[in-house]
């Protein structure tokens, strides 16, 4: 498999060395992203993941390190089986969730159940710890729902949409809450767009994973008119970047950060990019489905300044240069992802 | 029994007729006044409750008006128990709730259930109605954690530093978005520190009514040194008057307000007051307890000037008066709450 996502560290990289780290959701994309990274530095991996359908758990995303690392099937709902995995971590990196909005909307009790008392267990459990180990959450910038001031940064309230971004906004106050009154190490992640290898192609990580597919099955990539809606889009080999950083990081505990581009890119401009890159596919703007008005964000993206500082980190894959690999990545793994 | 809690509307009161209201956790402090109130208005009246120990519910809260309301015994957490009774009603008050910080703490799924999936249900099933009756829902200051600028107004961020917290701005949110995204009328009310007839003397609702018990029992009120600490002390039959005004306008639809009396009382000199009035008790400053740090909730007052605009309503109820009559009922009402 094409892998960009170890290529880009400029941290040190020999602390990783049997550092034993939990990943929940380790079957996912930005999960077994990471996996692949932290088995290359090193580390003792352990990936805690339900397989439930839809939400980017995948076997095939762990190809090649497959083992290297413990994959223990469980559900973050099953606090036992969350306990039994975090006694054992140093750190815990909390990315399981249930990321499909429409089906948060549908599911409010599921999507309740996974993203918050998931998250409680995975807090409980560190809390029981003597020493807690580290929990660095992956939320998103869907607490901030449709924003009315751009870029979003630290300081914009957070005003979720749906259910999808009340639970994980819940979940970050639990990260912070669980520090101030139990000492636990938490810090907490919003995550943008996220894209590149291993992303699911049918559901959940937003627009970027289903352009790609779509470009190399050769169809038409259909985007709303005018296409200038904005988001926020980063190579999840940045991402794995900024959370390996974390992992080791003093600076960061007890804190929130966005980690996005910093640059709001046009979906229109988006497909188009990613149709000249991958030579195949096309675009075409459509009207806009009118029960979408509701249920739209609008434009999003964030001001990672603080993250920046804190890290001393800035991204490093350019948008066309990732979206290139990407797009090879899923035609040399055609059968497994498209 | 004494009952205050009807004598103070302004507000017109035909429109309740034959009106039919829900009011979950109907047996408890506030949703008993209200029931009382209501039942006066001639309102039909249907409590849910699920007679949860340690939170207040408490049938004799309803003595007097047992055979004017249907009391459904069931519990929120109860999908169905809750449909079938918000099909049957134009306005649900959702006051249910798992109101012990404490509690929270050490059992945050259960804190989770009542407080968020208990609040889901209510909102589903107002969704699936055809209209979908107003929901009006109760939720408390501690949104705000340990606030850092006073008074708390609504533009004050939410910033829970408990779980209880945390599942309560978590419920506001659902209340917002499902207004939003699917119609419901809903309306959030963040009430202060209530005091006043009925409310429990063991937990749940702050010092007031732990308080008020101890003075006539005669024994030592014990304030934490050096008694300056401020709440924002409210009585219920004035939160009973803004409820049933949110219950009948179109303007506080979608909107959060914050329910007080706009002013601090501090702790030291409530005790004084309630030991003043009662004739019985003593007050005693005794030093924090250090485990108590972490905990505590710094002063907190809110200044409810938007609700005053909304509603044109106002506190009516003089702090001394209203301690005054709570004594007197909790002195004829003895073996019942004591």
């Amino acid at each position: 498999m094409t892998d960009s996502s170890s290529r880009h560290h400029s941290s040190p990289r020999h602390h990783w060395s049997s550092r034993r780290v939990l990943i929940t959701g380790g079957l996912g994309f930005v999960g077994s992203n990471l996996a692949h990274s932290l088995v290359a530095a090193g580390a003792e991996v352990t990936l805690l993941d339900a397989r439930l359908p839809h939400l980017g758990s995948n076997p095939a995303n762990i190809a090649g390190i497959e083992d290297d690392v413990t994959v223990a099937e469980a559900d973050v709902r099953d606090a036992d089986a969350v306990a039994d995995c975090v006694a054992d971590a140093d750190l815990v990196y909390h990315c399981a969730a249930q990321n499909d909005r429409s089906y948060a909307g549908e599911h409010p009790s599921a999507d309740l159940a996974i993203n918050c008392e998931g998250t409680l267990n995975v807090l409980e459990a560190a809390k029981a710890c003597d020493p807690s180990p580290r929990v660095v959450y992956t939320s998103s910038l869907a607490v901030y729902g449709r924003p009315t001031d751009l870029p979003v940064d630290e300081s914009t309230p957070a005003r979720p949409m749906d259910l999808y971004g009340a639970h994980k906004r819940t979940a970050e106050h639990y990260c912070r809450i669980y520090h101030e009154q139990h000492g636990v190490p938490t810090t907490v992640c919003r995550l943008a767009n996220v894209y590149g290898p291993r992303a699911p192609t049918d559901t959940g990580y937003g627009v970027q994973g289903i352009f790609v597919a779509t470009a190399v099955r050769d169809e038409t990539i259909t985007v709303f008119e005018p296409g200038t809606m904005q988001r926020d889009i980063i190579h999840v080999a940045d991402v794995v970047d900024v959370l390996e950083r974390m992992g080791t990081s003093e600076a960061v505990l007890g804190e929130e950060y966005v980690l996005g581009s910093g640059e709001g890119t046009t979906l229109g401009s988006l497909a188009r990019t990613i149709v000249d890159v991958a030579g195949t596919g096309e675009v075409e703007l459509v009207p806009w489905p009118e029960e979408w008005a509701k249920i739209d964000r609008g434009d999003v993206y964030c001001d990672p300044a603080k993250l920046r500082a804190a890290l001393d980190w800035s991204p490093k894959i350019e948008l066309e240069t990732g979206l290139r690999e990407t797009v090879e990545f899923y035609r040399d793994n055609r059968e497994t992802y498209l």
